[in-house]
């Protein structure tokens, strides 16, 4: 990783802060768990808006990810690192025995370059309103 | 806008693309489509994963934004400018009458700068299962 100081703190570049959100995504499909929490800062809070659930903390965020149920096959479809190296955002593709949900991701860090917040969103599926079918096709 | 241009083609920074989403929001805000219209590349393409649907080209897209129902209160959480500028994110929050929903948005730029792809997410809230409830706390 490369450290771009500032005055203003410590500034990282887009391509670590896409280094580590791929080391996350790797980790977590190879259950590294230890490889895992190393992408992590001890404080780290993890927030589900549409459940208003949290979970404060790496020891209880990585058990958390650690227990999820069911057997998930999750593929990255889009990282977005940004170029201030303050956040990024993510979207995945997570099968769940026969469903394949959307999910995206938001993710800020530290100033040594460790996820110190994740946002998850797991939007579900949902029929088209009739009234816009006139400038719509479905794919 | 600052283009930097590369052997690979032209890249934009990630100022240029934050700026140009926050024209998008501000333009939508202030229904001034003439304004939100010039964010856009005529083909663009918007796309709902959720109930796949899509809409192509400028001309549908603004129409679409400038026809959607009710009175809607946006406010811009966050945008995550991708370092090399291909790409952005953002959060908002959207009032819908008494309904405040979370919504989550990716963006794609073409050469020269202008939005050539939307994919929105509307997540809804949904009750947290009990079988976590020893890691989370609510908010």
């Amino acid at each position: 990783m490369t450290e771009t100081g500032g005055e203003g703190g410590t500034t990282w570049g887009s391509g670590a802060v896409r280094a580590t959100v791929e080391a996350y995504w790797a980790a977590a499909a190879a259950h590294d768990w230890e490889a895992f929490g190393a992408t992590l800062a001890d404080d780290v809070v993890y927030d589900l808006p549409q459940s208003r659930e949290r979970v404060r903390g790496k020891e209880r965020y990585v058990r958390f990810a650690r227990e999820y149920p069911g057997d998930r096959h999750i593929r990255v479809e889009r990282i977005v690192a940004d170029g201030e190296g303050a956040g990024a955002a993510a979207r995945t593709s997570v099968t769940v025995g026969p469903r394949e949900l959307s999910a995206v991701h938001f993710f800020t860090f530290d100033a040594r370059g460790r996820i110190d917040g994740v946002t998850d969103f797991w939007p579900e599926p949902y029929d088209p309103p009739a009234d816009r079918a006139h400038l719509t096709e479905r794919y």
